[in-house]
């Protein structure tokens, strides 16, 4: 449920091992670059940097001594190198550079397939869209009778929080990732005059852009790309929240391509996909909210707020992973209920059209009049259980003639702007 | 404490209620422009859509009964105006269009002082850097003694972090902001055609961009504004971390230009502006998050999460803008005690330098060999109380001479890239 | 709409500086009883106790002057007194005696109403489990058509949730609420040996329980009332989002007795009620979380997560004051459509009567035949769009007959041990 | 770093499905006992009820079918199982009886090593107040020089602490744990009339309590163990926060037996436990803030609030029992360095001490011009350097004299009622 699609797998612990091993390997030859370790020596160690040559448990338990993995990680990359080249290994570099930088490298490798599965979530939206220009629905706010809408309307509303989400997400990515390396304190003091020299090659290597400096408590990087996985996933869970609504047994309005069964009920169909999103998404915020408390660290490194961030910052690409799967999934194979739409919006009854007449009204009336023959009808209606069409009809007699007050009360009369604005949701999707 | 700046006038109740009235007042112009009401209504309108003609605790209260302030409002400025002008009062608006419209010019006035403070306090760490370029401190990692680094490249990495967070907000608003104008479904169907050029009169009259379709349940703006003010809060709380952390007692190194006293206590000089800054960064993610959680909003108009979101808005813009507020004093007059700084660097002892030493003897036998070494004189030190200069001396004899080991002792001689970190950093922040 | 009821008016600006000045006074009487200062000069400090004799505006203004407002009331107060009288106020008291002890009358104060409102909503809900025994209604898991139940057994849950909620309250605030009063730095050294005399006295002067040892930085009693209250909220909110959902137009099994109308919309009837709950309960979980994270606090009095709670305390009492506010309106005059959750059950259809079905095969043909005869009943419905009672029919001939498949069919005959759950929980109720 | 101790192996993978399997067995049995089943069969399937037999992680991936692990294991249950004993598992449960009930035996397991570590800590804790109870060191109040307090008194606010939060989990888990079992909507009606004896059994054989009834979206159980975990952990962290304070280098006050080494300095002794613990406490209270949130669940089971508790809870208890296993370690060989607190109190100079003079002082020329007296000595002694004690002698001649004087200076003489503090919360310690 949680570890749906292809993000889970490139975020677990074997995932973080590589991740800090490619760090290992990169520094290698880029300090065989800057000429300070035999470009041999570098190649062993880059050849020795493969995850299924270490043990991820163990290092995971040793690295309760000094508090992080990096240091086991190192020891156990030595110990499978010949002595003269096990001494080039992490050469000048903190255990803050070296899981940092596995952080970064994570999330720019979960981000393919979260922003490829949040693209596909998008373009599902936007072929709904653009299908269902024509779909009449009940439009419903505060979880009650409003005015008709579109069902594109509401798939374009959707196209636009994921488009947004995702955008922002890809350029967060792009902009706040950055290689980490400093040393002890941020100086890199001990590679002396190679410093500069070092880290530029060790960021060509890992293909990651430079900072300005060392951001071993400079959170600023982290905390903007998970809000934007937060933000993502909130506007999948969205779209799953109105799924789940309109898949009600009462509503009936679309139905999920695949559906959960149950251990203990033969018939029913559960809308899994969009329960899984709901959920993830209920997790991404708080986790967020750790990282976004961990911006709070201590001098040169934290005591407590960085390693808060490891766990929450897998998970987040987890579940965030996990919510673009399932939403791309639950969107691709939707099925809409168009006539059920139709069905329902006219079982809501002449009532969600009384802005519309109250609209019409008001061209001949004026708006003060018209809200008042209109409140008088539905005030008629409610006491005699009369239909608000013959109040209607009644009370505004002599100001709109039959056919007027017929078309007031049609609904695809009266969906406005829809079209439009379907049409610059994906005029602006086209061009993202 | 909470309201420091001027940030918390402008997100008050009245500021709402004006900013609300802000909306009706563009409304009843673009209505006009649009020839849908007189202008002469419309400008009696706008005469009258002034916070101080309203009873704003009224209104308040009033909001229990529709569930939101828009309708009281709406009905008071009415009660305001000639009968005949009342009815063209809050034409085809829904009540989210006024509240979240008013949301955003509140953001955007809000954000003249928060991005003014911020840059302020921006300047006043580019300026420490800068002066502070060679004033060697103790580096200080998980609370421990590091090794040196400069109080430049301490200063250069808080004006990286709060540089960076008020850059974000700024994109964040200019981007995100938007003005909201839908009607009672998202279709603006009571406005007919005449729909798109009311929404756009209203956008230039309000000076708010559109947004390609209404955002009553696409709530995405909204969580990116918010993110990007918590982690401003973040940013400006770690640079009070440290300052509460460097006015120890024990450590002095700094001291703020503005202290609180006690009521018990005479003598006491608290780092009140630090201690302020702290607590509204505590209160900013919490808001955040709440807002994040808000994203998922039902159908066209939300039962609940649209309506935790108003007080949480304000609360997030005041918060943070008395942390801009207290962090441009905190860091204007803020004395820098250079002498004890390495007063303090000194006292820490050559066990500070080790890694230095292991650096200078990995040039001469090896990296495995060098850091043996340095942990032997680290063991002997500890275990016999000797320095460990001497422990070091004794070691290294026949490897490095004596002026060797004085160099590799010496702090001022290793701070490493500090001076060029500065630089870059000071680079970015010019070209920002 | 987050102010309802009567909390809003016990945790406001003047509420939180008349329980400082309740403390003020109190610490006056129980100096005098101690006979550290004359009982005149206690009384005069006492009479002068009273709120309306302040600017609560100014002295929240001048908070940010030593970092909280308790040296400006004590200034303030001093000022009103006689200068021989001034001298003998807050006598040995730090600012956070004040503000910690005020933050505890105010939680008292202010769990009057919440309890009491609780209660009521408690009551309702009893009330609506003890009439609605036999009301028939579609259970429904995942927002899907699950199994008959009745209307009374979904109430008694909604009983169980607010009942334990409302317990651990009252638990909490008569367990963890406590004076506070420990000086400077925790030890009343500036007392003397009258110290515990004048803390006993203090005690039942404000009508507190004494603590062991003064609780500055030992926030569990803070975490443990914050944490109780949201929960509270919760329980509401889970009521609430019940109540929404059968309301929805399509489902219509309730309505509630107070609705808000729509400033667009002349047929709205929003359950404004249950909205507010929803978005109160929204916003105190994160909320509690602020004060959870403020556990943290540094040495003798913290720099800043002290600070940080102050308005998140007063945040979450009024949130979930107007919840319960809201809840009890909400649930007193709740209407229930019993022939209407007949007819939605019926509307379901005999697939929502399937597990009964295998129920009653199971006798017959053992569990896994039982299942594979309905589950190919589904299929078949499912496919040829014949009613599943139909297939069933033909499925089951020559192992139930049509009585005792109609019986098994039959909703009123399935709904289990509902009646027995409604009555333990009536039971326990009773007994709460 | 976050497994620390025997709780992470409780909660893990393995264990939820043990834990699952147990109440499969349970039910088997139980139902046996009602009659309904053969009690060989029974046997059969409680016999094949072990973890060892089954893939977890297959089991795992099946869950996103369904939306959760229960159908899968149900499945693999049955297909060990010969076929006329299969149809006996899992008889009227739903997937949510299997996994509430899981996650209610999940944390009685887990809590055993958490109380018992929280009771290690607590007793250190206990020690470490008895010992010290005359260990006077510096009192720090918003991390400034405050009055001379105890270590004695210091570590008893731990204790209390600690033990509060311990308590209340403990308390929390006895009446907040129980059975559940409802089966497809809570009415348990596939049993019929066996339904209560079944329930009965069910609970004696996993020695759970009974719920008045199912509490399938009744959480407010869930949410009060999980708010009493993050409390816990938060107690731990504070005494964490204190620690890594005072084992600054420059405070040096204690140091944890059992330190951390860097990979790149030599010299670092870090304070890896207290550093893990507020860690830990950094993500326990937004985990808790996730189960919080998840209070509002819809109708009979919820779609997706349900399924975000599932791993948050799974956290909270590995995270708190880390918390507990690190925190029993680091302060049971807590190393107080009492002579190092001493030369750091005097260090701090007369300035902590003017608390004391003006307490002297009042009983002699009253509390404002004893204030007044202190204060210039203060402002005479900023501004021209001389010590305070030397203004003090001058501006007191002839109120004090030089023995007393001297005596209110002594740190030791103003420490207050901290002996007494300290008998009270070991008192109640002794009787929790």
């Amino acid at each position: 449920v949680f570890a749906h699609g292809e993000t889970a797998a490139l975020v677990d612990g074997p995932a973080w091992i590589q991740a800090m091993l490619d760090f290992e390997a990169a520094l290698a030859r880029a300090c065989a670059q800057a000429g300070l370790i035999p470009t041999e020596a570098a190649e062993q160690i880059a050849g020795a940097c493969r995850v299924e040559l270490f043990d991820v448990a163990a290092i995971g338990r040793a690295a309760a001594g000094p508090g992080n993995p990096a240091g086991p990680l190192v020891s156990a990359l030595r110990a499978v190198l010949p002595p003269e080249v096990a001494g080039h290994v992490h050469l000048s570099a903190t255990s803050q550079d070296v899981i940092d930088t596995a952080a970064m490298l994570l999330a720019r490798r979960a981000a393919v397939p979260i922003l490829a599965d949040a693209a596909l979530a998008a373009r599902a939206c936007a072929r709904l869209a653009d299908e269902h220009r024509q779909t009449v629905m009940l439009g419903r706010t505060l979880l009650q009778p409003a005015v008709p809408i579109t069902f594109g309307l509401k798939a374009a509303g959707w196209l636009a929080g994921i488009s947004r989400a995702r955008a922002a997400l890809e350029r967060a990515l792009a902009e706040e990732s950055a290689l980490q390396f400093g040393g002890a304190a941020g100086t890199l003091a001990s590679l002396g005059a190679a410093a500069a020299g070092v880290e530029a090659a060790l960021g060509r290597e890992l293909g990651l852009p430079l900072a300005p400096l060392p951001w071993h408590t400079e959170r600023t990087r982290i905390a903007a790309i998970a809000a934007a996985l937060a933000t993502l996933a909130g506007s999948l869970a969205k779209v799953a929240r109105d799924l789940t609504l309109l898949s009600q047994g009462e509503v009936a309005e679309v139905a999920l391509a695949t559906a959960g069964g149950s251990s203990a009920m033969p018939h029913k169909r559960n809308p899994v996909a969009a329960i899984a999103v709901l959920a993830c998404a209920a997790r991404t915020g708080p986790l967020a909210a750790t990282i976004t408390a961990a911006l709070v660290q201590e001098h040169e490194r934290a005591a407590g707020a960085w390693h808060s961030e490891w766990e929450p910052w897998a998970e987040l690409l987890r579940l965030t992973g996990s919510a673009t799967a399932w939403s791309a999934e639950m969107l691709d194979g939707l099925q809409v209920e168009v006539a059920r739409m139709r069905t329902n919006l006219l079982a809501a009854g002449d009532e969600v059209m009384t802005e519309s007449v109250v609209s019409m009204l008001t061209k001949r009336v004026g708006p003060g009049r018209a809200r008042e023959l209109v409140d008088e009808a539905v005030a008629r209606s409610d006491q005699d259980g009369t239909p608000i069409a013959t109040e209607l009809a009644d009370l505004t007699a002599g100001v709109l003639d039959a056919a007027e007050l017929e078309r007031a009360l049609s609904p695809e009369s009266y969906v406005g702007a829809a079209g439009t604005f379907i049409d610059r949701a994906l005029a602006q999707y086209g061009e993202g």
